[in-house]
């Protein structure tokens, strides 16, 4: 039952504010009173701030129980999440003060003129002279916006702020979110490649699907920096590290077990092709037109590329004939399409990824006691599939290594790294994937990705250490 | 004489290094050292940073002469300015730690959600709920750089850094920089409508003439933001307050005197335009065709306006000519244009602001002996017309009162809060402008800039005092 912190304002038209009544709707409504401040009192009436914990579900209909009390008007009512988005949540900062003239003459005019021309002369002097060498966009156009939908640029803000935070605390990259107003894919492509300079790095976030494959594609293909899309390959690299240390804990073989994935969109295309590019041996794609099955023809340019490929299932059929005997399920659809008895018909020492947002393929609670393994996208559950174990490492790898792009090896490497912070004395089924709190997971896989791509030609410059 | 301060990288291939060499050639060519720092030492040879102050005209021989020390190799050069340069200038950071998952659920996934909800009702709330409310983008496209000329996105980075940086530190506003990689007016203008949704305020930096008419003015059509370029404006807003104070020293009135301006391209366009808006009475542009009269037919948009306001002088002719009786000379033209025999021509009382860059229309120590009021755009002598002076207020007043552009009356406001930060006790010939340094001027400009938004009816809220 989650229990929301709000703010109410309300006003009293009389001197006296009847606040005995107010605390005993709150109560009776099973909130809690926090704090109270007055804001404002005189004979013309009075303002108070009224700080209650209140059970979510509870919450609309204790103000409505206020907006009925006699003398009493709601002005505004905040909760603690919106008081903690007031203002925004990231600020720009000089690196060092300007306190005289001779600061600003070497920071700005005339003093940066001999910088501009060193850059001139040679472009690649912006990685070390200007915050390019540090600097990621998170491009959104707000088309796929968390499980909302298409909310819109605006909409979108709040989520690529909350990135950028998370890019500085953990992997201490600045990030720069960019929601674009517009959703055309040619559009998109000419935005990001002209505001490219500054940037070292593209991380594109919640566009929606088909779109996104090509906004990346094209980037990729057209920018000399790294272009990453994270709702595909963030998940799908999480995914894999989960996968390999759930098979390290039942003792089977990637390319030996069985592996469904259902739901082919964004994510679950680049989990296929992940797992394929590990090693898997066996897998059956699931779309709502069913399995996506070797030798057919699709419309979907990535059911298509599956279709071809010798470890995908020949056979068509429905969710219900693919889980039969598979070792894995690996959902990113939606609520409840497992069900008990498709999970009864898995081999034993069977592993279910249940991804869908917000609520996972199958409750925890009628999975639990038939799989053997079982991860979620929540964080109320043990082993969370979140992709902030991915992106912070991943570009601040990127950047120290000066990487012209993220290959497919260096999100193997990801993977991998992320896996083996869970060492062997640690592992349970509790425990397959680390928190985004464990300060090892940035800097391994961020290690593992500069090896990766020194090995792989990309960096363009060898980091110290 | 400039002096640069540069450290030297210096390797020797023998255990001794040899420093004395070294020390005596520092101090043959007029330069000091200011420390010495051992790098490294082994028997293989050793390296050491020298610093060292130097003029620098005679840095390029001082290294020329080092590298051809026996057993001396110069790993690298840096100076002063570099190093001030390194990584960039800007930083971004969470205005809040996430340190735990609570921390987390309030400003990323879940709770972050119910705030994108509330933007997509109203986006209106992007303000409060984002750092919209804060943030202005400095957007270059590289093309007329200070006075470098068409260097590029990259090379411009350096500049916006700069811009941002003072941003912050004068006005507390977050300003991020985007460079674009492109010159073409309808993909400028389609870009920056397109990332618009995350900022409150564009500020357009160093387009080139005549393009940058047209992207500011369809952006200010288009947006529902403050846009503002900062090239034509914030220089025109500090040559009015300039002229104010000016006036004030020498007792004529901005509706009597004659006013010459040699230049107009951006900044001496909006020049014209601010001063005859302001009431001057009787003014006379000047580009390399001559004077731009009354009654003529011109190509160029801005030159055809002038030509049709009945304050233009009518006659045609040369700057010198136009020179003759003039009381006011403002140049944003070319060092050396303006002879001591013109200035000798001007009227009793004369003001001359030679802004020319990096050199001005005349050198002050000919022409302060024949001048009332003297000012440059250079920082090493008094009266710097610096439009550092009002950008940042500018935007600070239209961000806070969440002003939907920037008008004439706004514009004319700032000149005016600029002008009365000099008191009557302060203002001498030395000193018509306030320091960049001087806290007064952001808060003057800002309060007054709110104020005439709010009495245009551009202001969409009324800040708290």
């Amino acid at each position: 039952m989650a229990q929301a912190t709000i703010v109410m304002r309300l006003e009293s038209s009389q001197k006296h504010f009847p606040f005995g009544v107010v605390a005993t709707l709150i109560d009776s409504h099973g909130g809690e009173v926090v704090s109270v401040d007055i804001i404002r009192s005189s004979k013309a009436g009075s303002v108070r701030d009224i700080t209650v914990m209140i059970p979510e579900q509870d919450q609309q209909k204790l103000l409505s129980a206020c907006a009925e009390v006699e003398g009493i008007r709601i002005v505004h009512v905040s909760d603690r999440i919106f008081l903690a988005h007031l203002g925004g949540k990231i600020t720009i900062n000089p690196t060092r003060p300007i306190k005289t003239r001779d600061d600003l003459s070497q920071v700005y005019t005339p003093g940066v003129a001999k910088v501009c021309e060193a850059i001139e002369s040679n472009v690649e002097n912006a990685y070390t002279l200007t915050i390019k060498r540090n600097c990621v966009a998170v491009v959104s156009d707000g088309s796929a916006v968390l499980g909302l939908g298409n909310i819109g640029p605006h909409a979108a803000i709040p989520v690529m702020e909350g990135k950028a935070m998370l890019f500085k605390q953990l992997a201490n990259v600045d990030a720069f979110p960019i929601c674009l107003d517009t959703q055309n894919v040619d559009e998109i492509v000419e935005i990001v490649k002209a505001i490219s300079p500054i940037f070292g790095g593209i991380n594109i976030e919640d566009i929606s699907s088909p779109r996104c494959f090509e906004v990346e594609q094209r980037l990729i293909n057209e920018l000399d920096i790294p272009v990453f899309h994270d709702d595909q390959h963030g998940t799908a690299i999480v995914v894999l590290a989960g996968v390999y240390n759930a098979l390290r804990l039942v003792g089977k073989k990637l390319e030996d077990v069985k592996i469904v994935v259902n739901g082919v969109g964004a994510a679950g295309s680049s989990i296929c092709k992940m797992l394929l590019y590990a090693g898997a041996g066996h897998l059956v794609p699931v779309d709502r037109a069913g399995i996506i099955a070797r030798g057919e023809q699709y419309e979907h340019p990535v059911w298509n590329w599956l279709a071809n490929q010798p470890q995908v299932e020949a056979n068509k059929g429905t969710l219900q004939d693919a889980i039969v005997d598979a070792d894995i399920f690996i959902g990113v659809s939606k609520a409840g399409v497992l069900k008990v008895e498709d999970v009864k018909k898995m081999n034993k020492g069977n592993i279910v990824f249940a991804m869908a947002n917000p609520n996972p393929e199958i409750e925890p609670e009628l999975a639990l006691p038939h799989v053997s393994v079982f991860a979620t996208g929540r964080s109320d559950y043990p082993n969370q599939i979140n992709n902030v174990l991915v992106f912070p490492g991943m570009f601040r790898g990127a950047l120290d290594c000066r990487a012209s792009a993220i290959t497919d090896e260096m999100k193997l490497a990801a993977a991998k790294a992320i896996a083996s912070v869970v060492t062997d004395d640690e592992l349970d089924e509790h425990y397959i994937i680390p928190s985004i709190f464990n300060e090892q997971v940035v800097r391994e896989v961020s290690r593992a990705v500069i090896q990766a791509a020194l090995a792989e030609g990309v960096a363009r410059r060898v980091p110290n250490q």
